[in-house]
């Protein structure tokens, strides 16, 4: 089963790789960018194939490392 | 209108991100896990208000900034 997490600094922190690349677009000359977020995602091939315990598994790994949860926020989807 | 764009190493190019990710949930103690790829995303906010035209110019940001297509895939959706 694949699990794909999301994680992105959360509203209201600073993220400066998402205004580097807003005035970027900016210098290319695409008008119209009101605002630009970057974060990453990370796509886990995991042997197990339960949803619930794939979940609670991810739940821990995004705890445990992917995620800063002071600042940041995750989000997990299940590719059944 | 939001733009979210999926920039991620093509399959068969090393992702050294994603193997450190995978030997770090072992050293914790995570089983199971066969493989983990890394890639980013970017949350673009336009004023574009038309689909057809907002994924052209995500397309263009995505060949001439966002993406390295030589070794990354993209992959756009919208948030109508």
């Amino acid at each position: 089963m694949k699990i794909r997490v999301h994680v992105a600094l959360k509203n209201g922190v600073l993220d400066p790789q998402g205004k580097a690349i807003s005035n970027a677009l900016g210098s290319l000359g695409f008008a119209g960018i009101n605002n630009v977020r970057q974060g990453k995602f990370i796509e886990i091939d995991v042997a197990e194939n339960n949803p619930d315990k794939a979940r609670e598994a991810a739940e821990a790994m995004c705890r445990k490392l992917l995620a800063n949860t002071v600042i940041e926020d995750y989000q997990i989807d299940l590719d059944l």
